[in-house]
Formats: C-alpha cells, sequence, structure tokens
C-alpha cells in the first residue's frame, strides 16, 4: 500500500526477427496517482500472448504498435488499491490492460470486477481474451456441425485447448496438434479425438490418417508447415477461421520460393473454402455476455479444462515470451506479477 | 429437321499449359434419337466460358474432368425438333447443356424454357449461369453496403459487367478493370465510376489513385497482377468471393519465388479479411429464381446492359475458347451453331 516504485518493462527497440532480451527494458518510475473516476490498480498476473509480437513491429497490423519507450502491451488482472470512483473498492480484484507493469492507473470504468468463484487467473485465459478467440472463432466464423472434423493447432495452448473442448460439446470430432511427447498426452487427457505432434517426420501423413473424412473447420493460430499439411485435407466447403500465424512473426523476410499463393487461391476456388481473419474484439459487443455464461458453465462444471503455466516476477516475462514464440510455454503463460 | 449428322467437338487430348486446336476433334455422328420422356434439341448457341479450361485437364478441381475423346462440356440454348414428353413441343426454345454439338438428346426435365420477350442468348449470359455467378457472389458473399467500393477485373466480360452494373444499383462505387482501351471506354459506357486497364505501367497506382477509400468487396475472377494489386487496398472486413482464376488456368507450374502465401494470410489476419471461393450452382435452388425476377427486371428496365462476342459456327469454337482465355473476346462469347 505504502509502495512508491513501480517497475516497467518497456518496449526498448523493435526486434528484427526473433526477439531478444534486449528489445525489453526495464525501468523503476514513481507509482501513478489516480484523478476523479480512477482507481490505482497492482498487477497480480499479466498475460503475455502472441498478439504482443505485431505490437513491437511498426510494419501495419490490426492495432497500432507499442512505441520505442512505451509500457509493452499486455491484459491484467490487479488488484485495486485507491480508487476515486464509487464503482471500486481497494481490494476488489479487477480485469484490465494495465501491460508490463506493476502499478497502473486507470479510468474505473475500464476496469471489469472478476469472478470471484474461480480462480482470478482464468479472466485473462480460457474465460478472457483466448477463450473468447476460440468461443467467437469457433462458433461464429467455424460453425461447426455435429460430425464435422475441427483441427486446431497450438493446442495445449489457451486458444487451441479451448476450440477442441469446445469441439467436442458441439459433437465434433477434434484433432489436435502440437509440439513434443508431453503435449500430445495432455490432448488425449483433454479429450481430443486424435493429437498429433507436428514435430514428427511424416507429420502430413499422421494428419491425413487422423481425418480420413477430412477437414471441415481448421482453427488457424500458426501457419507454417501445419497449414501446408492442413490444405490438401481440407473438404468442400471447410472454414479457416485465422486468428493468428504465430510461425510466421519472426519472419523478416518472404520464404524461398515457389510462389504457393496462387495454389492457396486455387484450394479456395476448388473447395469453395472460406478463409476468415479475426480478432476477438469485432464480437465483444454482441457475444461476450454469453460466452461468459456459457463459457463459465462449460468451466465450472469441469468440461472445460484449462492449463497454466505461470511464471514468478515481472523481469521473468521478457524470456518468458520469447519462449511462448518458440512454443517453450505449456498452457496459458501468464507472469505473476505481485 | 431431316439431318441425319451430328458435328461435335470433341475433347482431343489434355492441353499442357495453354490449350491448341490440336487438343480439340471435330468428329460427325449420327443425330440421337429420343426417348420417352427426353427431347432432341438443335444448338443455336452454345456459351464458352473459363471453367471450361478447368474441364479439359485431370487435375483435381471442383468439377469431373471431360474424358479424352468425351464432347466438350457447355450450356446451350437449342430449339426442340423432337419431343417425346408433352412438357416441350418442336419449336420450343430451351436452355441446357447439350455441350459442343449440333444436336443432343436430353431428359425434357433438365430442360428450361427461355423467356421469349428477350433474346434467347440472354439465357447463357446475362440471365444465366454468367449473371447468376457475379448477383450471387456479389449480393450474397460481398455483401456490399451502399457507399462502398467494389472492384471487379475482366469487367466487360459477363460476369464481370453484371457485378459493376448491380454494385452501381446498390449505390456503391463500382471501379471496373479491363484489357485496352477499347474496353476501358465501354466500361465508362456502362456506368463504371472508375475504369482501368490492367495493362498499363502504373496500373498499381492507377487502382489505388481509383480506390482512394481502400476497396471493401473484390470480385476475384481472375487472380494474377490484378489480385496484387488490390490485396494492399481491402479495407478492414473486405469480402472477397472468388469465382474464377483466369490468369492461372494455364500454369504448369507454380510461378517462381519467393513464397507469398504467408504474406497473403497475414493480410488476412490483419485485415479480417474473408476469402471466400464458391461456384454459383451451390446459390441455385435457393436464389435463382429470385435472380431471374430481379436481374431480369433490371435487363427489362435498361439498367442492366449486357454485351455478347457471337461467333459464327461450331467449328470456330476452340479457337475462339483459345483467344477468351487470353482476353481476346470482348462481351459474352458465344458460338452460334445453327
Amino acid at each position: 500500500m505504502t509502495a512508491t516504485e513501480n517497475t516497467q518493462v518497456l518496449l526498448g527497440s523493435r526486434p528484427v526477427g526473433e526477439p531478444t532480451p534486449e528489445n525489453f527494458r526495464i525501468e523503476r518510475t514513481a507509482v501513478p496517482e489516480p484523478g476523479d473516476g480512477e482507481a490505482l490498480v497492482r498487477t497480480v498476473y499479466l498475460s503475455l500472448d502472441p498478439y504482443m509480437r505485431g505490437r513491437m513491429s511498426a510494419a501495419e497490423s490490426y492495432a497500432e504498435p507499442t512505441p520505442v519507450g512505451g509500457v509493452m502491451p499486455g491484459g491484467t488482472v490487479g488488484e485495486v488499491v485507491e480508487s476515486r470512483d464509487p464503482a471500486l473498492q481497494p481490494g476488489d480484484l479487477v480485469l484490465g490492460y494495465a501491460g508490463w507493469q506493476e502499478y497502473a492507473v486507470a479510468p474505473a470504468r475500464s476496469l471489469r470486477k472478476v469472478a470471484t468463484d474461480l480462480p482470478p487467473s482464468t479472466a485473462l485465459g480460457v474465460l478472457g481474451m483466448p477463450g473468447f478467440t476460440a468461443y467467437s472463432g469457433l462458433t461464429l466464423l467455424g460453425q461447426p456441425k455435429a460430425g464435422e472434423t475441427v483441427v486446431v493447432a497450438a493446442a495445449t495452448g489457451p486458444v487451441g485447448s479451448a476450440v477442441g473442448q469446445i469441439a467436442k460439446i458441439l459433437g465434433c470430432r477434434a484433432v489436435g496438434i502440437a509440439g513434443g511427447p508431453e503435449k500430445v498426452a495432455h490432448l488425449r487427457e483433454l479429450g481430443f479425438d486424435a493429437a498429433l505432434d507436428h514435430r514428427a517426420d511424416d507429420f502430413a501423413d499422421q494428419l491425413a490418417a487422423a481425418t480420413p473424412d477430412g477437414i471441415d473447420v481448421y482453427f488457424e493460430n500458426v501457419g507454417g508447415h501445419v497449414w501446408d499439411a492442413v490444405l490438401p485435407r481440407l473438404n468442400l466447403y471447410a472454414r479457416v477461421p485465422v486468428c493468428g500465424l504465430v510461425a510466421h512473426y519472426n519472419e523478416t523476410e518472404l520464404p524461398p520460393g515457389p510462389d504457393r499463393s496462387p495454389a492457396l487461391m486455387r484450394h479456395v476456388l476448388n473447395k469453395s473454402l472460406t478463409i476468415r481473419g479475426f480478432i476477438q474484439s469485432e464480437f465483444v459487443a454482441e457475444h461476450y455476455g454469453r460466452f461468459l455464461e456459457e463459457m463459465g458453465g462449460w468451466v465450472r462444471e469441469g468440461k472445460v479444462a484449462y492449463r497454466e503455466d505461470v511464471v514468478e516476477g515481472l523481469e521473468q516475462a521478457p524470456e518468458a515470451f520469447i519462449g511462448m514464440l518458440r512454443g517453450r510455454n505449456f498452457g496459458k503463460l501468464l507472469v505473476k506479477v505481485s
């Protein structure tokens, strides 16, 4: 309560290719003071997510880049320390967007109290942005019908694991892809009908064997060689919601040829495919309430499990983030800040 | 009426790359005789369309390939010569799928009488498959809103010209792309807000200037360098119905690198694009009646104009078809067979 120092992780410089620890800078500043209608919040959990790689670059993306010298962005769950708004009291746990720092001031109306009957970290994972990405992308864009085959990669991550488990609830065959035997074993525990290691030499053959009726929905969050193996397996009228391409985020130039983009478009034409990019924010206004209710129910009933990978201390965030882009995390990656 | 010889154009061999006259074979056979429930029809007009290139190849496509030695497929308007079904009488003009031949027998229920107050050739163009491709792809998949910008290439062709004119009726800005000054001038006559020659050295710059508010709907029927120029102009949530890729139909191998397919997917992600392949047949059952009514009304009122490019004699069909794949036709390409 009497802390006066605020630890922040800033964007030190823009990465070229894979980020390095040198692209981040740790700074200590004064704890800010809330104005009228604002609250001071101490971060408890910081969420680390692949989209942050995009914000580190100046290249065109779906969101403004973080300025060099700015606090790294990120969703957070924190505890209200001081409030100058009647809607919040000290001790309240709130979801916000403080970024990579210990303390932040925010308008009270931008903070949302989190459910008290579930671990507060779930508001950053299965019941937060990643869970809603899975829920909205799969149900609204993927539109899976019972009996169809749904494939998702990075399937032990917070988005992929929710995609697979929701697909199962909806009566689909769920095929999960992950890197390494430990993650593959976890997919089986989660109830995926098939679990594949994308590092296997014969991965494409394994995928073909695991999708005997083809693929109706591919939830795209990685790109790369997984997409290459998926594309020829897509059925007529298959849907491909695209929420991420983590395999490509660190690329500094186009891969060598030949140019396969015309071949991709021919698949689109020959199979009447729908490829649809999205950011979950598109669907928040209309669907977030239903998501919290439905997904919250599944989590409370144990129908949707989640796994967290918690790193202790804000100073560890850069290394944990770099590792996540390499697939080193196992479950929703969080930083326990305080 | 007493003809006994039927001229047919067969697929002589599968083309490698661009088709040549040697890939076709003209044959004379006996005029077939209708059985119960069938009619003998003499072809009046044969429609030539880019999709036929796909049928000439054995490669996977959205339809079965034509066998070597088989009659080239194609939509036709013909006159009933003899009917063994009470629904049709000699002299009736019917839409069918006789292919590249003078006479064909077909089940009467597969033939549809064409409107008598419009030229019968329109049943193969603006009020037929190409018109419905434009209408269904633009309205159902493109979903243009008034004030949005719609771009289409091959815009003097039967699909593109309908796309542009429907877009205008719906209150959109319509930008048409064609090859050569004569076609570009025709686009202006059709009411396109901007008309561009894709052969211009500065085509991409011209497209940028013609789409000051970006592109909301790109109706894709060509691919190639037009698509390259369109992609960076697409707005957030832009829609790209894909009904053809005529620039790529004759390619025998992938173009040289770099591989731009990951860049294409990044555009999809960053702009929340929808890319949707389709064949008009997907929408026939639900929407064809409405199309005939609405589009027929526009044609009769003169709100939608159409242009035909008519070649005389079935023997000319191979050369006309080869020319069409090079963009030589000017308007809906038809063969006047008899």
